[in-house]
C-alpha cells in the first residue's frame, strides 16, 4: 500500500518526511508503541499532525514496567497523541475518499492519510543458514566474548547478534547503538591483536517522549519474573535538584534488587536529570554493585544540579531499609489482593490530600495524628499505608511498627497508584 | 567595617541582599575565588551590580587543573565580571566619595559600593580543646569509621571533621555538603545500633559559573604531585550529546589515573551534560574502578542524551591507548620545554585552521597530506602532533608511529592550549 511506511534507516525516513511535506499528510496512524513508534508518533505530533498510536500490548515501551510506562503515555496523550493500546492490526483498507485505513477487532476501522509500521526488528540472516555460522534459535548470530562466529576469522557485531545478558548471564538479544559500538571496536582490537572482550549487554536505553524522559538498565520486573529470580523493588520520586532552587521538578525512579542487595535493574521517567541517575546506576551495575552501595556514592551537589541526597542515594536508602527490615512495602498490585478484613488500608496524608483523591476503602489518619489515634487500629489486623510519595509512609510505619504493628508501606505512594491507573481516553 | 560583608551563612546572605536591594549597591568586590566566592560574584552580577573578583592564586577555583579553571573565569569574564588574579588584599580603605576600597599591592586601590569576603573555612573547634576530644594538626575533629570522637558517646560530622581521602587513603578535611549529610546518616544508625561506616570522601563537587558548568571528582594534579603519586593525564573534548541533534555543545573532559589504570580523578567543564559523566566518573572511582572500565560503560543513549560513544567512554578509550603504549602524548605544560632542535612541532589541521591560529614554530601539515609529506620531517627528531581537539592529532601520531618516528600527540590540542593561555583582561 503506498501510503504504509516502514521506518528502517534515513531513507525510510527521508519518504515519511517527503509524504508529510510534498503530499500534506494532515494524520498518521503509527503501529507498534515500542522506541521507534514511540519516537515516530512524538515527531510525526511535533510537525503538527493527527496521530494516533495502535498497541497489541496494554502498555507502551515494554522495556518499562506498566507504572513507569504509563507515565510516558501520559505524557503523549496530553500532547495530543492519541492511544489505542490492547489492539492488533487486522490490516489496512482504501477508503473511497482517499488515505488509508487500519482494521481493528471488531470491524473498527482507523483512518488517517498515511500509517507507520514500527513493530520490531528480527535479524535478517536467512542468507548464513548454509554457511556453518551458527545462528540462535531466532536467527540471530553466536558469537563469543572476542565476537567471533562459529567459523575462524567471520566476526559479528551488532543488532543482529545473540550475546550474554550481563545483569541475568543468559543469552538475550539486545539491539542498543551502544553495545553495537563498543562491538565494533572489540572485533576490530581482536583482529589486530589486541584481546579485548565484550562481557555483556545490560540493555540501557532512553527516549525522549515530548517533555519527558524514560531510561532503564538491566532488567525489569517481567524479565525477572520470566526467568523466575526473586527480586524486591523500591519507587521513590525524588526532586531532580534542590527543591528550592528554581526549575526542579520531581522524578519516578525504581530500583529492582536481589535478597543480598545486589541491584538487578532501574527505570526512571521524569523532566530532568532522569538520564544522569540512571547512568549512574548502570555504572553500578556494571560493577556489581549492591543497593547498599548507591546509598554511598558521592555524587555532585550544587542545588542547580542535585540535592546534598542525590535521588539515587534515596533509592539506596529505600531499598536497604527493606533488606534490611526496618520498613515492609507492598506494591500497587498487591492492592488488588485487599481484604478489609485482614488488613486496614491508611491514607497517612493530610485531609486536604485524602480528600483530593484517594485509594477507595482507605481511612484517613495523617501520620501527625497518628500517635493519638492508634485505638482506631486493630491490633489483630495488619496495617498497609500509603501516603503522596512513600516518604510519610515509611514514617508511619515505623510508628507503627515500634507499637507492635505488623505493616507495610505503599512503596512510591499514591502518586503511583495514580500513575498505574492511567488508561488512554477512548477514542470518540 | 560597615560595608565588608562575610558569607557563611543564610542571615549573612540576607544582610548582603538587604545591602544591595535597600542601599542600592551599584558594584561589589568579591575577595576569594573559591566556590563561594564564584557564587558570590556570579549571583552579584546577575543581580546588575558592576563586580570585580579578587583571588591570590593565579587561578580560580582550585579543585580544577588550571586550563579548565580558565574556562571557568573566562566564562565569569564573558559575563562582565572584572577579574584580578594573584593579589593579595592588604586592607581596606574609606574613601571620601563613600563606598569601600580594597588595597592591592603597590600601592593599587579597588572601590566599590561593598565587599564580600570568600577567603575560606576552617574549623571553629577551639572551644574542644580541653575536652580531650582529638584534634587535627589544622583544628579538624578526629573521628573513627563510625563517625566517633575519641571521647566515648561523642560523634562529630560535617565540614569540622577530618576524613579519610577516598582515593588516596590519607587523612583529609573535604567539607562538603553530600559527605556531611551521609555522615550524619551513619552517625545515626551507629547511635541507633546499626554497624553503618563511613569509607571515605573522593571531594566530587560542581558549580555552575553562569551557563557553564564545572564539576570535579577525586584528586587533581597539585594533590597527586604533593602526594608524589605517579599519574597520566588526557584531556578530551566531546560532544554533550550526538551532534546531529539541535543543542549539542563541547565540554573538556580530563581523567587522571594511575599506570595500572586506576582512576584517579576527573574533571569537566561545558555547559550541558558535565554533571552527568563526572557523577559516572564518580561511581566508577566509588568502586575503585579503572579507565579499562570506563570504556566498557553502557550508559543511556538516544540522540538529545548521549553519543553511541559516551564522553565517559571515549576518555577511558583515550586513557586505555596510552597505557596499552598505543599512543603517547604530551600535556600543554610540557611546551614550554619545547626544544626544537630535538623536536618538530606539526599543526595537523587544515591550513585554514592553522591560518586561524596556532602554537608559535608549528609546522603545518594537514593530516590528511601526512603520509605523502613524511620527508619534511627528519627521522631523527621527535615529532609533536597537534590538532584542534586531540582525535586528528591521535590519527596523525598511529599514522608517524607506524612509519617509525617517536611521536607525541598534545593532550586536548590547540583548543586546551588556547584555554589554558587565558590571562584576565587588566583592569582599566
Amino acid at each position: 500500500h503506498p501510503l504504509l511506511y516502514t521506518v528502517r534507516n534515513v531513507i525510510d525516513i527521508d519518504r515519511v518526511k517527503e509524504q508529510v511535506e510534498q503530499h500534506a499528510s494532515r494524520s498518521a496512524i503509527v503501529v507498534g508503541g515500542g522506541f521507534i513508534g514511540v519516537e515516530m508518533a512524538e515527531n510525526l505530533r511535533e510537525a503538527g499532525l493527527d496521530v494516533t498510536l495502535v498497541e497489541g500490548n496494554a502498555q507502551l515501551l515494554t522495556p518499562f514496567d506498566p507504572e513507569l510506562a504509563a507515565a510516558l503515555a501520559q505524557e503523549m496523550e496530553h500532547h495530543g497523541v492519541k492511544l489505542v493500546f490492547s489492539e492488533r492490526v487486522q490490516g489496512f483498507t482504501s477508503p473511497a475518499q482517499g488515505g488509508i485505513g487500519v482494521k481493528l477487532g471488531q470491524n473498527r476501522v482507523l483512518e488517517a492519510d498515511m500509517v507507520i509500521l514500527a513493530i520490531g526488528v528480527t535479524p535478517d540472516t536467512a542468507f548464513l543458514q548454509s554457511t556453518g555460522i551458527h545462528l540462535g534459535a531466532r536467527g540471530h548470530i553466536i558469537v563469543n566474548e572476542a565476537m567471533q562466529t562459529s567459523v575462524p576469522h567471520i566476526y559479528a557485531v551488532g543488532d543482529a547478534v545473540e550475546i550474554r545478558d550481563l545483569v541475568l548471564g543468559v543469552s538475550a538479544a539486545i539491539p542498543l547503538a551502544g553495545p553495537a559500538n563498543k562491538q565494533g571496536r572489540i572485533a576490530a582490537d581482536q583482529i589486530a591483536g589486541i584481546p579485548s572482550t565484550y562481557k555483556g549487554t545490560q540493555g540501557t536505553s532512553i527516549i525522549k517522549v515530548f517533555g519527558l524522559t524514560g531510561a532503564s538498565t538491566g532488567s525489569n520486573e517481567k524479565t525477572l519474573q520470566r526467568h523466575n529470580i526473586r527480586y524486591q523493588s523500591v519507587i521513590v520520586h525524588p526532586s531532580s535538584h534542590a527543591s528550592y532552587y528554581p526549575g526542579a521538578s520531581s522524578m519516578t525512579l525504581k530500583l529492582l534488587f536481589a535478597e543480598d542487595g545486589r541491584i538487578l535493574g532501574a527505570q526512571a521517567v521524569g523532566y530532568e536529570g532522569v538520564d544522569k541517575r540512571i547512568d549512574d546506576i548502570a555504572v553500578a551495575i556494571r560493577f556489581g554493585g549492591t543497593v547498599m552501595d548507591l546509598t554511598e556514592l558521592e555524587l555532585s551537589y550544587a542545588p542547580p544540579y542535585s540535592s546534598a541526597k542525590d535521588p539515587v542515594n534515596i533509592a539506596g536508602y529505600a531499598a536497604d531499609n527493606i533488606l534490611a527490615g526496618r520498613a515492609a512495602v507492598f506494591t500497587y498490585t498487591e492492592l488488588q489482593g485487599y481484604d478489609p478484613k485482614q488488613s486496614i488500608l491508611v491514607d497517612v496524608r493530610s485531609r486536604i490530600e485524602h480528600d483530593n483523591g484517594h485509594i477507595p476503602g482507605s481511612l484517613s489518619i495523617p501520620v501527625d495524628e497518628l500517635r493519638d489515634r492508634l485505638n482506631e487500629l486493630d491490633t489483630q489486623k495488619e496495617i498497609l499505608v500509603y501516603c503522596q510519595v512513600g516518604l510519610r509512609g515509611y514514617t508511619a510505619s515505623r510508628i507503627l511498627s515500634q507499637h507492635g504493628y505488623m505493616v507495610k508501606n505503599l512503596s512510591g505512594g499514591y502518586k503511583t497508584y495514580k500513575q498505574a491507573a492511567f488508561r488512554p481516553a477512548p477514542l470518540v
